[in-house]
């Protein structure tokens, strides 16, 4: 129950057992391109250039930046979180000129002070994160399309820890370039990068991709300033996903089975009915530890679904709580980073976790514990909330 | 049976379908601990910094090679391959100066050669392949680790294609680097590149690296010119696996489940044995194309154990011989790439697949859909000629 990685979807599991399949085999390229098709329903997007990236979710995020950035392209990241200090970082590593705007952690920016950013900084690319789970609150983007589309600037978020569990829409909000990965409210393991680029995007990549020495033909344009990175190419991976299916890596079997399902699952539950699953149970847990008497953190307007952050109280050990939820209830919950190290819990409910029982257990066992803490609490208050939710939205 | 990736072993698949802990549950970080561990013995290596980098096998080639080498830092790739190709193309990415030495496909470089060349060349680093699937032999590595030495060169080696069913002897034959894939002789799926380092190269890599903004701590040392990759920087992958446990990514679990079977496997049946099953399995299947009458491709003397080049015979359709085993038999076989696409098929024994029932099935098979193509050949005589292997074998 901590803001991810959660337990998978044992179907997830199960998928991923299945024997491999060879390559190029006519299942395996059947495989790919449905997967491809089931996640522009999961991303809700049009995008020919939908696909997945061998590796973990910041595995995405760093192919998008390295392929959209050109060393010395402006690119612009407002931070409200530990994830928008990495795009930056991710950013500068790739060469480009990296301008940031911060804020507090647990609020969010403004359409109005990104779009002043964006007069100030004449970007190529605005990366911004989606849910932050750091500080567990979410960047309304819905209003920034708009503002890249009027100032020419090309539009990336990673969507990581919100994707599947809150709205998300990316042709209505006019994103370029998304990255998720599968271990938040998709339900499966890290390892899998799913990414879509638009074609404005894809246009980019394509203009600073060439097709590797060793399997080149002659008439393959060669670029004197070749994308930095050759395994997050995204001018290759497309070329090995698209109808070319020009070798580039060998594709993670097991990981696109479980990638596949994840998709699978979602779009049988619904997209709508999934995010709205997460809104119940995101405002059981919720209700839940005010009934403790804990202080819940952050922008409350701008709330992620899946993960809600809780102020350790004063005169409590964090980690022992922690610890002790591990060890007698068999239940982790997470602390965060930098400036919120050891000041917030962080409870998740998403993915496959998502559900009364474990919001009910968790908040029966965070009770147990912080008495044995010799924390006053009202005893029965977490439980007894997080079942008035329930009641009322069933009613 | 092709060149890989093939079947996976089903404890492989099994102990994937495991359900995830958390990622710093103390059941993890032990699991995490046990894997660096058993690719120690895989590796034979007594590096601490023995880990698995989350992606394909070319994940683990590129971060090596971005990790161990600075922009302008000179860097020698004998290439006998495509994927000697494939290191110089990683490497000049990576903004490294690449000097390149190559010969005819299908052969390996003397010592002498090499030394030659770092003395013309003064690398940082020399780069090569161990066994190069595309031309299904093995480059000698035993003499050139004493050669680095003398000339003061970190030398990095992939074994992607050869690790687990080749002789390889990291730290007997002086090596710095190397890395790995699942998807060939170790029996599992692509997705997690094991990658090991010798103190000599995780000082060379500490010293271009630092902690991420965002988990920075005052007092961390930040360089100047990191490491061009987050995803890949081995020095933070290293701070994450080692000791301090400081986040970077999120470790991909159910690969690490995967990674973690394969060299128990081979751990269990014991690295010698392994690799001798691989030259028994290999010696079977060469002796059974050549008693189909067909031709073998590449230098005899330095042949993989794993997988066997055969020349297309003249008049033959190669493409759809493989079509045809597939489509008939649910039996793979593979092609190559650049000059000796559709001149050579490429029919692997590894892994799981190195047994003798797919060895004798594979003949029965081609032999029967050489003859449908109206290609003369010996009735019998591939089975025939891989059962006397395995009976002098067994005298």
């Amino acid at each position: 129950m901590g803001p991810g990685p959660v337990n998978a979807d044992p179907r997830v599991l199960r998928a991923m057992s299945a024997q491999l399949v060879g390559q190029y085999d006519p299942a395996m390229t059947a495989y790919m391109n449905e997967t491809m098709e089931l996640y522009r329903g999961v991303f809700r997007t049009c995008n020919e250039a939908t696909l997945l990236v061998d590796g973990t979710s910041r595995a995405g995020i760093e192919a998008a930046l390295v392929s959209l950035l050109a060393p010395g392209d402006r690119v612009l990241v407002p931070i409200f979180g530990r994830f928008g200090h990495l795009l930056a970082e991710i950013a500068r590593r790739a060469g480009a000129e990296v301008h940031t705007r911060e804020i507090e952690w647990g609020g969010v920016f403004t359409a109005a002070a990104i779009e002043r950013a964006i007069v100030e900084v004449r970007p190529a690319l605005l990366a911004v994160v989606h849910g932050d789970t750091s500080t567990t609150v979410a960047q309304p983007l819905d209003e920034l399309g708009a503002i890249c589309e009027r100032h020419g600037v090309l539009f990336y978020t990673d969507v990581t820890a919100s994707l599947g569990g809150n709205p998300f829409e990316m042709d209505a909000w006019g994103l370029d370039a998304a990255t998720a990965g599968l271990q938040k409210c998709l339900g499966g393991p890290s390892g899998s990068a799913p990414l879509s680029l638009s074609p404005r995007a894809v246009e980019r990549v394509q203009a600073r991709s060439s097709v590797e020495a060793g399997i080149r033909s002659a008439g393959d344009v060669v670029r004197e300033h070749p994308i930095r990175s050759n395994y997050f190419d995204l001018g290759m991976i497309l070329d090995y996903w698209g109808e070319k299916r020009l070798n580039h890596h060998t594709e993670a079997t097991s990981m696109l089975y479980g990638a596949r399902e994840c998709a699978r699952l979602l779009l049988e539950e619904g997209m709508d009915t999934a995010i709205d699953r997460h809104r119940l149970h995101g405002a059981a847990m919720l209700a839940g530890v005010e009934g403790l008497g804990l202080e819940v953190f952050g922008d409350r307007a701008h709330r992620m679904h899946n993960v809600v952050g809780v102020s350790i109280p004063d005169g409590v050990n964090g980690d022992r709580v922690r610890g002790a939820l591990l060890e007698d209830f068999a239940i982790e919950i997470g602390t965060s980073f930098g400036p919120l190290h050891g000041r917030i819990w962080r409870i998740g409910t998403m993915g496959y976790n998502a559900r009364r029982d474990t919001v009910l257990t968790t908040l029966a066992a965070l009770e147990q514990v912080l008495r044995a803490e010799g924390h006053r609490l009202t005893a029965g208050g977490g439980v007894a909330a997080a079942r008035d939710v329930y009641a009322s939205e069933a009613a």
